[in-house]
């Protein structure tokens, strides 16, 4: 398709470049129906003026806002990219803003409320459980991405739409796999922190065993270092180590995150183990690394291309609305690759 | 150190509670000099209120920007975390925006700009020569980081800072020490673009082959893909597999980005040769996976944390007019790992 110039725009409406132009810088000289015409005609085409300063006008008009968990962690980064590609096609400015570990994103999200022009908020990760105060006072739409936030609303009431996978659920299955490869002293590492994704992990790891009768090897419940990023490789590294050096029988490690499985392969390489012959790694997540990683990474894969999609084209719809919050689970895949293999009698 | 509260600003000024919180809002019913007395003291106890109506009044006061070529290139997380971290200690708002490949990075500076509260800007990554006249335009101070933005500029005027490794002198030191490993036929891959680190690196290259009086093997420098982003490990893969299908000889790989050198290694690895006894592989920058991968990668490791720490240090003082723009070159260093060895005679 060829580029669609302002010139294509005023033919199209049968008016002058200029009145496209004030059109969009939203002058109060022009008749409103007029208006609407071009910014009809423009929304369906789809046309993105060059010019920055009309640029800076328009965008002035609205913005979203991203709160991410933990920018700086490359799960995120697909997401960042499609949402961000998705606000400049509607013309959103988009506001990013990382959320540090001990912050409370709704705390953020209300502070940065108080900025007129925000018509929108995507939260990326963060807590499952957020108080029913501060969710009652965040009055621009809202969803949740990657992580399922908890509602204690009457159905029919939802206030904000949730995008994500079944962490317990896949988990579980990760777990299920690794029994029925034969493994029974699966080591799982998680961070230690209440409401948030590693703990839905670790219940679907938990109730794997149990719902086979088989007994929780709780002495290999391994909680990541709190000093230390909780879900980098260093921190599944030191983690892992300090299991290994332990004595503790182990077959396989399950790590809540692909960052943390990588660190925990060096481990065990560094401890003269192979992997999977002598134990097996596997993550959680389907990070790129774990594709290129040597050995190949068994992991859970989420769909974060299609979640991103799908959050930024609700948040849109219900700005709009088009449509009404939802709750939406996607399935991941388990994704066989090269790190974890059937269990080995010596 | 306890938490220094707002009744410890009042006692040590000699004021009420009332009158510091006027002082942080700026409140014109206050007296220039206690207000200044007041905000002297703040500034040196770093009393940071918790209150989050008055950090937003307050940081409605000034922000700085934060442009960054590839904000999920994880060769930046570490540089963002500690430039946010020094912004929010400075009571200073961050605006962090992504620049996309395509994009100039001063036309979203230009743009942002016209912002009133802006009152300086990092560059991260980017392009090294810009036009004067864009350059020109810029009226905050600004700084790029990890790139040498070229100066046109006469002695003592020099309007921006650079802080930035020698990519050209340390991308030759690795070349020289493969050189010394006894390899000739080393590929190096990189992107096919002026005005980037890419092509500064290439230089490196380039020339210690010809300080030596050695050929250049043309024929083994390898452009990534224009399609796929650029430093991604799917581009170091593809791009080292169409390599190793050609049949070339070659027994080294120099990728010019740890990402890439991670992608090369699969590819590698795919071909079923060894790393490093068949083939040498290795990167630049220093990313966190080099230490995990396996094996662990040789690389040019840049001082990513003090070199952000310079770059904000710098920018605050300039911004106060305590210090004049400077242009830093820091010292990266070759970390020796697994993934290179000496040539084997076959």
């Amino acid at each position: 398709m060829a580029e669609i110039t302002i010139k294509d725009i005023a033919r199209e409406c049968g008016v002058g470049v200029s009145t496209v132009s004030r059109a969009m810088n939203n002058h109060p000289d022009i008749n409103p129906e007029t208006r609407k015409k071009i910014m009809d005609v423009i929304e369906r085409t789809g046309f993105i003026p060059n010019n920055s300063a009309r640029n800076l006008k328009r965008t002035d008009a609205k913005c979203i806002a991203m709160l991410v968990k933990g920018i700086t962690n490359p799960f995120f980064s697909k997401m960042i990219e499609i949402i961000e590609d998705e606000a400049k096609r509607k013309r959103y400015a988009l506001v990013l803003r990382h959320v540090e570990a001990q912050e409370d994103e709704l705390d953020v999200a209300l502070e940065l409320e108080k900025e007129k022009r925000l018509r929108g908020i995507v939260f990326l990760g963060g807590m499952f459980r957020h108080s029913q105060e501060k969710l009652d006072k965040l009055k621009v739409p809202f969803i949740f991405c990657a992580i399922s936030v908890e509602t204690f609303e009457q159905a029919g009431e939802v206030r904000f739409s949730n995008i994500a996978v079944d962490d317990c659920l896949e988990s579980k299955k990760m777990t299920e796999y690794l029994l029925d490869l034969g493994h029974r002293r699966i080591a799982f590492i998680t961070e230690n922190m209440d409401e948030t994704i590693g703990r839905s992990r670790m219940e679907g790891y938990w109730s794997a065993y149990v719902e086979r009768g088989l007994e929780v090897p709780e002495d290999l419940i391994c909680y990541v270092q709190e000093d230390v990023d909780h879900y980098c490789m260093e921190n599944g590294y030191l983690t892992t180590r300090k299991l290994l050096q332990s004595g503790r029988e182990v077959t396989a490690i399950y790590a809540a995150a692909d960052s943390l499985a990588i660190g925990a392969c060096r481990a065990v390489l560094e401890a003269g183990l192979r992997i999977p012959e002598d134990i097996s790694v596997v993550g959680y997540d389907g990070m790129e690394i774990g594709e290129y990683y040597n050995p190949k990474l068994t992991t859970i894969k989420q769909p974060v291309e299609e979640m991103a999609k799908e959050a930024i084209r609700l948040l849109f719809d219900v700005i709009a609305e088009r449509k009404e919050h939802q709750q939406i689970i996607f399935s991941a895949e388990l994704v066989e690759r090269e790190s974890a293999a059937r269990l080995q009698e010596h």
